[in-house]
């Protein structure tokens, strides 16, 4: 059997076995491991052990979890890695080359529990969509990956064409730590000659992408302490220091109200995109209107003037508020006077704006805006950095002619507003070429309530991932 | 037996009955009548009907609960009322008085929680001070009219001095509704010569003390709507309006950052205090360094410049946040731009800033500041007018003489920052001059967490209560 009867034969495979594979998915979707939240540590842990099993079913080797949690990192959840490192050499003897495959079985909280159709936790098939937590963020896109592997397995013998690391970390919503100190760690044990990551999406139905720039971040959390305890506004109304009302102020300090962020020396050390790759978004299906009506569905789009909203997502930094804690929210009225309050900001970033830099910038300039009878302190919750991929490399070619296979088109290249902290590690640590081929939709409500994932774009995603695995060799 | 006598028995009769009152009141204490939570309203219920059988057994007349609840007002929580309406006329043979004694046996919310020493419904005493949410707003403070009550009952045969009507409402903290639609419906029947409330407080320690005015409040809600659902950060910040940016934009346009408000004719419509009543308040034992270190504990006390902290706090309106909700604010990080928050907002008021001008300016102003790609809505909570009382009168020489019998010290006349809706109805409906005799001390944490009574005051204002119902009449 040549490679491309394998292929052909895997891809059959997969599409014989896409009822059981998306029961499969279901399973691995009523387990709510929310990183972010320590009562789920239990159920991060299910689901890690949900992922192992499946892939020393299916032929993996050295299945194992990693504990990340240590003193230092207190609520670190496992990291699933296998191997299979036995792939026949080419016809001209030379070595396959070897692939790493990453995923993320981590998934976001689901709240606003209200605002779902169906409950986060219990997946539902409605118009040819999965909807549930995780779905397409990244439960669905991981398993695609292992059903990819299974399909090349079951059809070459119990062997795969190329040699396959897996990595599957379980804190990824939560900034990644544990994988990232493994990959240090690990070091040149871990390399591969390509990493293959699906949590990306396509630009439009039915238009494959891949993705190749993600923008970095900052998440960061803004105290602010007035009186010793919390205070009567009527008693206390007029002399003591509002630490809701300080954080508002320093909120808008941080950005004006057109979207300029003017914490000092932000912009300056912004790399703009290059005029070909700004000609090729300006290619791309895009409409403002429909975006702003079908996606976003505000009265206006808002953001820094004199950009288009694509530069505005993938190549400019930003700032949002997400949350902000204290006082009184319940139904109601309390005329409280918190004596504390918090508020979660992020930053995105793009190269060549570093996290830790922007950080410490951000962090003086915040302290630099304390109100009077204010006390504040700058945490910095999590990071990573951004990063822009070469397209210059046979694997892209590889990926391409793979989403052809499947999809009928050419490719369109983009870049994600997002952030995935270890793709700036495979690259910028590892030197590895990094291949994000996504198939969420851009409607999918990524951490948000119903989540879900197009059904079609699973079973593709499967396919496109078995002549990838089966076309990067020789 | 004499008037003298018999004030003097019951003075003595309160004494010896102390630790049973005490007892009694940490029952009513361990009820968490929370009038603002939904899920409380049995226990608010159980409130009432704990003081309904207590002023029944004492010798009240006509103690029954009055329903507020209607198809308008859903969220109702009974009215306590009872009347002793049989005291014998004076040596002149003209009737006695009647005093209409008023007070409330609902409760603040105890969040956060995690802030009390011990829990807020499980009542404790240490140091002299009893603590638990309520001890001194105003349950303690209500059941000194009840004991005091007891006491003339127990030492006259069952009789009171003076004519009494008791009305206790469970709605003080959330606005006071049901009790002002009673008041109007009833009009004249519940009118008396003079109403006492004690829900105030002492300006020191040991410094006897009649409240003569209150500020008036709108309490309203905003929320901002920005985009159709929560979206991801990385995906849409740079083009999603951002309700909790919105919010925190037109909170800093209310207010600027030294604590004038923004809203345009606000101030041209404060009344000024008497030069007299500035005078009195410059005599008054109060140390803005100790202020700030004791009470509020802030690094700095803040507010509008050029007014004194009582005037700040007694004579001029004043805008507060109480809380803003919306995204994520649990542990960790989660990168949302919220589709919708809400922000508690209210301000304090003033004579003759009435409150349904100011809440129309106030709507009007918000409104005006919708920032782009979002929709605003302002809703109000609750109102409720400013007062400024008059002092020349024989009910307030009864009182000072009252106070001065147990603390041995002149009253001094302050106002409150606070507000009690229904006392601006006593007076400006009912026409009811008005005695606000409170005994609760500035540190008394009224509505946060550790609130407490002094357990000592709370025993002096049974007497100095007794003192007032024996002293009123001829």
């Amino acid at each position: 059997m040549n490679r491309n009867e394998w292929v052909s034969s895997a891809v059959q495979f997969a599409e014989q076995h896409e009822a059981r594979s998306l029961e499969q998915l279901k399973a691995l979707l009523r387990i709510p491991s929310v990183s972010t939240l320590p009562e789920h540590a239990g159920d991060v842990r299910r689901a890690a052990e949900f992922v192992a099993a499946e892939l020393q079913r299916i032929g993996m080797e050295h299945v194992r979890l990693i504990e990340t949690t240590s003193p230092e990192h207190p609520a670190g959840h496992p990291l699933v890695v296998a191997d299979w490192l036995h792939a026949e050499p080419g016809p001209d003897g030379k070595p396959q080359p070897t692939v790493l495959c990453y995923g993320h079985y981590d998934v976001q909280p689901a709240e606003p529990l209200h605002e779902w159709v169906s409950p986060p936790f219990e997946p539902e098939i409605r118009d040819g969509n999965l909807y549930a937590r995780g779905a397409v963020d990244d439960k669905g896109q991981m398993w695609m990956h292992v059903k990819a592997l299974e399909a090349l397995f079951a059809t070459g013998g119990g062997k795969l064409p190329v040699n396959v690391r897996v990595v599957i970390e379980g804190e990824e919503e939560v900034g990644g730590e544990g994988i990232a100190a493994y990959l240090r760690q690990q070091g040149e044990q871990m390399r591969a000659d390509v990493a293959l990551v699906s949590d990306t999406e396509m630009f439009a139905p039915e238009l494959p992408t891949l993705c190749v720039g993600l923008r970095g971040m900052i998440y960061t959390e803004i105290e602010a302490r007035g009186a010793r305890t919390d205070l009567h506004s009527g008693m206390y109304g007029g002399a003591a220091p509002n630490p809701l009302m300080a954080l508002a102020e320093i909120l808008t300090q941080l950005e004006d109200r057109e979207g300029r962020i003017l914490i000092p020396g932000i912009y300056e050390q912004v790399q703009a995109p290059t005029p070909a790759e700004l000609a090729a978004w300006s290619a791309l299906p895009f409409d403002e209107e429909s975006f702003r009506t079908h996606e976003v569905g505000s009265p206006a789009l808002t953001g820094e003037p004199g950009f288009s909203v694509l530069e505005r997502l993938w190549a400019r930094p930003t700032l949002e508020v997400h949350g902000i804690a204290g006082g009184f929210t319940g139904a109601g009225a309390k005329t409280v006077i918190p004596a504390r309050a918090t508020a979660k900001v992020s930053m995105r970033l793009v190269p060549d704006l570093t996290w830790s830099d922007t950080y410490e910038r951000f962090r003086q300039y915040v302290l630099s805006l304390c109100p009077p009878g204010i006390e504040l302190d700058v945490r910095l919750l999590h990071s990573g950095e951004g990063l822009v991929l070469s397209t210059d490399n046979p694997y892209v070619r590889v990926a391409t002619e793979s989403l052809r296979a499947v999809f009928g088109k050419d490719t369109v290249f983009v870049r994600g507003g997002g952030s995935i902290p270890i793709v700036a590690d495979f690259v910028q640590l590892l030197g590895m070429p990094t291949v994000m081929m996504g198939f969420g939709l851009p409607d999918d409500n990524l951490h948000a309530p119903n989540e879900k994932f197009h059904v079609a774009n699973f079973y593709r995603g499967i396919q496109a991932i078995v002549r990838f695995l089966g076309g990067v060799g020789a």
